[in-house]
């Protein structure tokens, strides 16, 4: 029943770092506004920026166990995606563990429950997007499972799923998802820039995207 | 039903310039202690400061078309606030529309759900308190209102009104009260000058107040 | 029924100074896990960090008048604790109060409510924790007690107990165990340091602590 | 500032006795999905069912002396509706006021704060629309306002408009409209008739609200 | 992309109606521990127990057009499970609606948002469990999806599914373990039978269980 | 640091029976306002009433070992109160520990944290006041400690500490204080009963508690 999967699929590594470019609104778009984590899922330092395959964690609450067993399991360019079977706000995590992530070139943590050491992983640029700040401390007795398919804020979460994260939150691509999302996340970031330099220049949205007849039908007045 | 509201009164530029100067705090106070939105408003970037005419929208959950529409009424010094017809977290707003929003003299947004492109719209300098940041886009279906009285976080909003907000949150002022008001504030701010100068000596709150008598009055004991 | 209790034990100011250094989540840790404050509590900037002598302060909700009592029984390296009897967001405590504070040395405040004026205490380098950041201003009119054991965010704090206070929270350490927690504190740090080298190396948690035996025990399951 | 407004308009009773019988949904969609109050207002009993004119209260946070002052404005069929000026939870309102309540003829409270006494509230008959049940015991000591307009939960209700309230929450109808909303809702009532009668029969609303065509214009897919 | 599956296998009717007998707790740990969603789903009334073959919903927030969708997919026995796209608490169904499902043989509804008509509900018997009771209405004009995975209230939900529900809230059991776990939960139940009854003649779990060695190996102290 | 504390002063059986028939709300007031557990503890089902001596159980989150434990503690009329050392909503305990605890006389649970089997528990007539209600399972891995002091949903709560619990929530008395509380508390409610039957005469709370003259004072105008 408590599994560790060893070998996960990941995505291509430029297919990943170019969604990292694109951030978490363009992407959740591109892929038809689907994918986000719950909005309670915030960064605890601004400005960080990421996009990495995920290696997943099904944890019981206030047991941090699985976050060992899950680190080895962790190649460059991964970010660990904890969910805790119940809810919980205890702090799994903190600067020894980012220490040991990144010693293996894991670059971050999705965590549904609390982070602490929120000084040292600000100084150490390892970013954490979580549900609370909490130093409440855990146990090492219950096993959880690692590389399973998760529920993580509200999104399934798959293992090698690619996670973008950036101050807008948190937004998960499927695997096999991921190059043609990137492909309409380009496009749509192309055609955004040209609506905002007419929008700069002081089009009205109304016009650029011809909305005055559909309002009109629907019945607005102005008045 | 729904309507656009085209011409609206608002204050004395330089009454509302003022009442950016005095803060969310002295306004609220000045003002008889009223006017103050929800807590869960905070600004997604520290140090933002302004006072605003307010422009009102009236929009279904999830859907930010009358956003678009409620940009063509903005003139420069006005604020967007917008009031889901039922509570929601959807991001109505990113860097597009405040790009449109700049174009157009616009100095900031004040909604109750979410907001997102959170990077973008701190380099650029607009300025939104919200309930949520969040990626979750939204639709362009339903019809909605512009310029009505709103309840926005619990407080109601007429257009014209004046929307101060910093980092203490979003309060409103009457827009026939905001001159009434901006006298008051001043004076407060100016007899806390005194105030601030004496307890930085050294001098108690309890004896400036001359509060030792009432105390003993009601029944305080030192023990 | 309602008392200022003006002689109260404080710790050694050199076990406080030196828990300061240690932090709120090593602190948790070498007290066996117990002491924090509710998760919800969070500083208004990031990077303060103090311990402090506790003075408490049980006010009814919305009236801040024990906040001017409290302020005479403040000694230099004092941080006061306010807890509501029951819950409110209001805005207790402002610039002014922070100047009082610093005038008689106080160094911060831990509140169970609001808090405002943020612009000015940032500035000021006034920190504090709440759960709240609300403008909402207070009456003066119900008495409260001072220097009495107060629930704060969930925790017993007693007065004097040392408040440890940083980015990751509130934690309280009892008066008389203060000096021994210290101790458990540097001990625990001393063992840290060469953990993270030896993980910072590559090593694993699970090798470090000696995991993978206990782990198998268990059922865990590899595949 | 603090007034008590003593003469106020009031619907047509028959109005009001009609509007209970529609009940909170159909009223609230006959006026065009408007005036309802948040969801976290709970009825303390199951079955409650009132139509009434209201009598408003702005409170201070934990003092509960307007209600004393209200009641004496109180006439038969009013219920009062209670803003505390900020969040709160406190029990404004137990057995006694109630007892005094409906010897006044008053026929129910909505609370935006806490309730206490729910076993005599239930046996008395009395229905309570609240936030919170809560013990918690106030003062009186800081003045309010008797009959100005509140937002109660979010929704703004002005003295003399109609609340319905029932299993399903509490919904405002402002006095001018509440004849008109009337009509409207006994037309939706006799229509909602007819199709219950046609659904109960396994008709599809596909087919009754005509649907199949735009569903597939819009592109929805069966596979 | 957005598209109602005609054809969804569901779980034998006898297992199905095995694992309403059983109930949820049972339920739960019959299968590990698994399955719940989340706490705050709780039944619109009290005693409610049944066991469905799930038709699920994915649904845009305030737009309850794919409820009528989905009831043409429903056969008896089946339950709906609607799950928003982004946080919604409107009531996207009432009355009509639960008379078209029974109409069809559909046994409840569990949706991780609001519903209406609570007394209506009650009396035909339909039992709803809700994040909210709320008699917000919804629009029909964004397609979603019917009988697609969804993940409601933090649980992920295959069409086809077997939901268990009562008052103790809601539980998912996967179709082809659906046979397995009730085989789990009747050995579960018989088990607990001994137990309770050497536990009402005053046996100790301490004893039945064989705790002591156990504790007192932990360290537990008895003073 | 673990320990259970067998021998713990209760209150007289007979002052415990008369809080009882007090109730919490007037229970609260007798004893200054002081002792109520956080509004969101609600009990399980309506018209349980109950006064009892606490066993105090501090337990990890998801972890119900320590209820085993602290069963063997209790005494006929006691009830468990149980406070996790961070939050959570697991589900401690059902209808089994109910069945052993009602073998040994003990009447009831106060539980921070989440209870399941409602059904069973009901029909039993053991009631229980808690946050959630909520199936998921719990572990038996790590120590707590049974008659310590616990602070429980905001409120200290000593062993030995008198409960008492009804339909508005929980109140805890120090045991030391009950004899004195219960003669205030039927004080207390001798005096409503004269003002109950003034208030249903008409009399008016404003003239009862002769408040006219103070309101004036304050600055109430009648307009």
């Amino acid at each position: 029943m408590n599994v560790v999967v060893q070998h996960i699929e990941r995505a291509d590594p430029a297919v990943i770092a170019g969604l990292a470019e694109c951030g978490v609104a363009t992407v959740h778009e591109a892929q038809g506004r689907k994918g986000l984590l719950a909005a309670y899922m915030r960064p605890i330092y601004a400005g960080a920026r990421v996009a990495a395959s995920a290696v997943t964690i099904s944890a019981p609450p206030g047991d941090n166990w699985m976050v060992h067993v899950a680190i080895e399991q962790v190649q460059a360019g991964d970010i660990l995606v904890l969910a805790p079977t119940s809810p919980c706000e205890d702090g799994y995590f903190g600067d020894l563990l980012a220490t040991s992530m990144q010693a293996r070139g894991g670059v971050g943590l999705v965590v549904d429950a609390g982070v602490r050491d929120l000084r040292d992983l600000t100084e150490m640029g390892f970013p954490v997007w979580s549900k609370a700040v909490f130093a409440q401390g855990t146990v090492k007795e219950t096993l959880g499972s690692v590389n399973v398919p998760v529920v993580c804020a509200g999104a399934l979460v798959n293992p090698g799923d690619v996670i973008v994260a950036d101050d807008d939150g948190v937004c998960v691509v499927r695997r096999d998802e991921a190059a043609q999302v990137l492909d309409r996340a380009r496009d749509r970031m192309a055609k955004e820039e040209d609506k905002r330099r007419r929008l700069a220049a002081g089009e009205l949205g109304l016009d650029i995207y011809d909305m005055r007849g559909r309002l009109a039908d629907k019945g607005l007045k102005y008045v």
